[in-house]
């Protein structure tokens, strides 16, 4: 059977920058560890005046079919991802799709738009559809694009306020892809649950407690759905394993969680038991409450030990290295972790060519799935060309007075004019309002 | 090839009822054939105080569960299209597999849960998507559940005030199904008009007149596709065309074009010959408004010919026989045509198995999508067991200063108290509000 996969990414991070350390901390009076350390973060992503969803999801789209060398007949479909939609009927993929027939000769007429939500979860989703689409001989020699966008904006004084980010991730799914292979078995695991939402509000109402409960608790089904199909998983079987990151310390617990699960009854678990114990099991304890205890106190043990740290800095903390600096991406957020494990390898000189991932996805409300990738021969030339420190680097840095003003910019009550702090180059603009209330769009070379 | 398709629907009416000859026409100051004859609307549904999107699209679910003798754990995805989203980040689908959680033992912890936008056009994908998960082998012998669900209500006095509507269907998709397989072609037209969009706000901008011309444009463009994949379309290649509704005027209009369309150069074209020329071509015309002049006159001509009124009551007409009665379900709408076209066959004692549907969805912003159907032999026993009828019929018949009421209680920006007109039996209902802004839902006996 042929393989059919992620073919190519590319990423676009909004324009401007705001750095926890240096200028979110001094403002909430706080140690900047409480975000470097405790967090994981040290600098948000946001989008200048003239970005948004669409303009950043257009310039990563546009990226990719410029490096790859497309046409818009090449495509056959356009699904975007997103949480941040400003319109409730129209999808955000007729907007980028009407951006990129400004650059290009010919026209999507013929393509399939649709839109998605459910945090990065819906990104995944889209690459199934995709994927499926394919599988199922409906794609006429055709590919698809994804684009997960995002600006992931808190109500201000909010506890997520730290983890905020903007920023689009597209994709191009295609048979013999040249990144990664997708396998057929996925694992779900799914709850109607109110831990995060956004009900009639653009800013999101959060338990934050309940909100690592339910992650957990989701990655965790998932994972067992995942296993009753694909056959256990033992930490052999994958490189790396990118994981729906709203900050890198959400990542540390999910991943001890995923550790403690995936070593049951192996060798790992025995080469810890003489400094840590087993892992304690339901059936040794009376009532779960000290059955919980005991776990607490094996997952804080073993987080200390070499043996685990060595597995957790090699295959999950690579994940982390862009989310660090651009905060959370919300719909791109699994998708930004798998590039920045593959950049890893890269810059250290790994071949993980056939090597697996292990991929994580989310989105609050909730579900989890979790699915295998292969690396494809394609992979080094592929990260070779992304330019995500260059853009990274290149982004302002915003004062607090500043960032107190980009965010009223965003906010869909407000209607804050404010000039621009970079210039925008070879990219999509947001251009002001049309006569519908739509918003349009131009391109500046 | 194991065949794939719908393998039953249900639909769910709002539980209320404005009639537009007897209640609308009269505060308008209109004569009703305004409504009943122009648009070819008699009346919308809506929802009562303790209805929504979430509890219609469930108890839509719930009928289809019963029905089909399903537990949770048959279900492998539940894919939700709305317009009328009340939530930016959670899932519809979450709300509504909570709800089934309720009276169900079991759970659909391991079923992919997700949620599309763009009018009728997110249920025709929702129905690929899930077409395409079985195709590809993925889904481990489990079905799918696609719930289109919208409450359609415009801002008080907007000339789309008498086309709105509140309801859902509930579609089941899987191998070997009952009522209609699909067929691997589709054509789409598709691109980026602002004809109508809700941009940051529930009720619609809409451009009536564009609205219409974007509607008959993009249908063009999805025939013509779906021709260069699947051949040329003939009138007798199908029974019936189900068309996305807005109102049944609309539909008039693009039937007329469609048969233009596909009986150019046929025997059809040859019979009208004598008694209204045939069709123009641009060849013999000096310059494009000649042409279209021509073309409308040709057009205006048609309608008023037996033979095309033949076909149009044959194949058209019966399709709109619930939208009439209920209004536009923005997302439902093309499955509600579905229904209404092999409920009317089912009556006239027709036997329509192994004859053709040709399918026309549309979402405004705007896309079209054209597909085949095949009526399978289950669909008789299937139809016989829908109560559309007795739904519609037991509509609470609003007053106008009810309506004003109800259409406050249901504006996201008011936050009005209404006590219920009808008495919830047997169905879900909105209960509440969380403590996180979520809706609450419970079930009533």
């Amino acid at each position: 059977m042929t393989s059919v996969g992620i073919d190519a990414v590319e990423l676009w991070t909004g324009n401007l920058k705001l750095d926890l350390a240096e200028t979110f901390a001094p403002e909430k009076g706080d140690d900047p560890e409480k975000y470097t350390k405790g967090l994981g973060l040290r600098a948000s992503s946001f989008p200048d005046s003239y970005e948004d969803i669409v303009t950043m999801g257009a310039n990563a789209a546009k990226r990719l079919m410029d490096r790859k060398g497309l046409e818009p007949d090449d495509i056959g479909r356009i699904d975007v991802a997103t949480e941040s939609s400003f319109d409730n009927s129209k999808p955000i993929s007729t907007y980028i799709a009407g951006c990129l027939e400004q650059v290009y000769e010919g026209d999507f007429h013929h393509a399939n738009k649709g839109e998605r939500k459910f945090a990065c979860i819906a990104g995944t989703q889209s690459i199934d559809d995709a994927y499926n689409w394919i599988r199922a001989g409906r794609n006429r020699g055709r590919k698809a694009i994804v684009v997960a966008t995002d600006t992931a904006l808190y109500e201000r004084g909010d506890a997520g306020e730290a983890t905020q980010g903007a920023g689009a991730v597209a994709l191009l799914i295609d048979e013999d892809p040249d990144l990664v292979e997708l396998t057929m078995e996925q694992g779900y695991g799914s709850a109607d649950e109110t831990d995060f939402l956004k009900p009639n509000q653009q800013f999101p109402s959060v338990d934050g407690k309940r909100s690592v409960q339910v992650y957990l608790a989701r990655m965790r089904e998932a994972l067992e759905d995942y296993e009753s199909v694909a056959g256990d998983v033992h930490l052999e079987d994958f490189a790396y394993a990118p994981f729906h990151t709203p900050f890198p310390g959400m990542v540390r617990k999910a991943a001890a969680l995923a550790y403690r699960h995936v070593t049951r009854d192996t060798e790992h678990e025995e080469a810890l038991a003489e400094e840590i114990g087993r892992q304690p099991r339901r059936e040794s304890f009376d009532d779960d409450a000290e059955y919980e205890e005991a776990v607490r106190e094996y997952m804080s043990a073993l987080k200390d030990t070499d043996q685990y740290r060595e597995w957790y800095d090699a295959t999950v903390d690579p994940t982390l290295s862009i989310s660090r600096d651009v905060g959370n991406w919300y719909t791109a957020s699994v998708h930004v972790a798998r590039i920045a494990a593959l950049k890893y390898a890269y810059e250290n000189d790994r071949d993980v060519t056939g090597e697996s991932l292990l991929v994580a996805s989310y989105g609050s409300g909730a579900q989890a799935e979790i699915h295998g990738e292969t690396v494809q021969d394609g992979w080094h030339e592929e990260i070779a060309e992304l330019n995500v420190d260059e853009q990274v680097a290149a982004r302002y840095d915003l004062s607090w007075a500043e960032y107190e003003e980009v965010h009223d910019r965003h906010n869909h009550d407000m209607d804050k004019e404010l000039e621009e702090f970079t210039t925008p180059n070879e990219e999509f603009v947001f251009d002001g309002w049309g006569r519908m209330g739509e918003r349009k769009y131009t391109y500046v070379e």
